[in-house]
């Protein structure tokens, strides 16, 4: 099943995605999907970022074809950091070069929301925390990243975070081709077979220090062949059972 | 003047803090404050952190005499970090110690609540932008902070930002003495007088990264002294015409 956010008019709704069509529902997809008899053609909607996070964590180096990639050994414990909400965008919507950056480098990654509270969750119960998985872009101003020593200005500023183009319900995280496409030129190739931590782990570990709420936004990390883009540049995101997610630099 | 965000008979209220009683106000603080002719008596309130962020960001190395201390170079640029709203606590209530954490190190610092929305704001700007001021303590998991190089996992856990006891509006956030009591002993005492980046400059550099929004939190950074809490401990941050905000370790 695939959930939408979207604008349709003037109002942000969720719906379900069907061929030609979505099928509202009623309020936020969160608690339960209650259907209503609603159906709006596709081509009238504005896809928005399929997430209302309170926080949208991130995992740093998780694929081991990229530590190999960067001669690094394999982290024993996740490295997390944050990006803030005000990041996120949606499909279609523009990636903002901020002035005075040297270097925005694409990261493509899976993205998982979060569909109920939870703290100290164990990993064999991560499945009922999922309400879907989609693209996100991780994108990164890797020279303030490389001055700064912390990651977080880095990745914080706004439109630093495409999220979408909707949520899939019913996949398995462990086993998705990846990949980022500049101006159509495939740059990052791979599956998240290569994932050093997988979902569950992900999911558990976080929770462990942090409780997780409805619509909160966890980035499992990129594989190998991180680089820059400029200005005019089309980067897409595409994910084996999800779909595309694209976002054009301005 | 004085505004606290409170819990009075179940219910979440905002209100002006007088001697003896707090009036209380209608809805939030952050675009008009209206007084109505409720007055609650003090102690029948229980207060809570005076702030509801969509994000907490905070300025790592910001005080001359610290950067002292460590040896330390004056940075050119704040380093900036965020700690997931989760973290949020009120006074009195229990920083808890996380199990598997070696050390657990408390930071007074001087807190700003966000008054309205901002992006790219002048210095010469900055009051506009701010609700108040408060007293934060940057919980620290010291251990896993020099473990994972990024600050983001240590400073993330629930409990770890205790805010309050609530926001003063006239005060001068250039000339404040600031001090950490542990067990009513002083371990940190300094000025804001001491600040490498103001609270103008701050409020800037941060706004031209993200957009800050009404309810949203910066903490200042830390002067010399930090350290390490027991549980059972009393941490204590006290700041000069706002107050004290009291949290014990669990």
């Amino acid at each position: 099943m695939k959930i939408a956010r979207f604008l349709y008019k003037k109002q942000i709704n969720w719906g379900i995605v069907k061929k030609e069509t979505i099928t509202l529902i009623t309020g936020e997809p969160y608690k339960k999907i209650i259907l209503t008899s609603t159906e709006i053609p596709r081509d009238k909607v504005k896809l928005l970022a399929p997430a209302t996070p309170s926080k949208i964590i991130c995992v740093g180096l998780n694929y081991k074809d990229h530590a190999a990639e960067l001669g690094m050994k394999i982290p024993d414990e996740p490295i997390i950091f944050l990006k803030p909400p005000t990041a996120m965008i949606g499909p279609e919507e523009k990636i903002v070069y901020p002035g005075g950056v040297g270097q925005l480098d694409y990261e493509a990654e899976l993205g998982i929301v979060i569909k109920k509270k939870g703290r100290k969750i164990k990993e064999k119960d991560y499945a009922g925390y999922v309400l879907g998985y989609t693209c996100l872009n991780d994108v990164t101003a890797r020279d303030l990243q490389r001055k700064d020593g912390q990651w977080t200005r880095a990745k914080s500023f706004d439109t630093f975070c495409p999220l979408g183009p909707w949520l899939e319900t019913k996949i398995n995280p462990a086993d998705l081709n990846i990949r980022l496409y500049l101006n159509e030129e495939i740059k990052q190739d791979s599956s998240t077979k290569n994932f050093i931590f997988s979902a569950p782990f992900i999911i558990s570990f976080i929770s462990k220090i942090m409780t997780i709420l409805p619509g909160d936004v966890i980035a499992t990390g990129t594989p190998p062949g991180v680089g820059p883009m400029k200005r005019g540049d089309h980067a897409k995101v595409e994910i084996e059972g999800i779909g595309e997610l694209e976002n054009q630099i301005t």
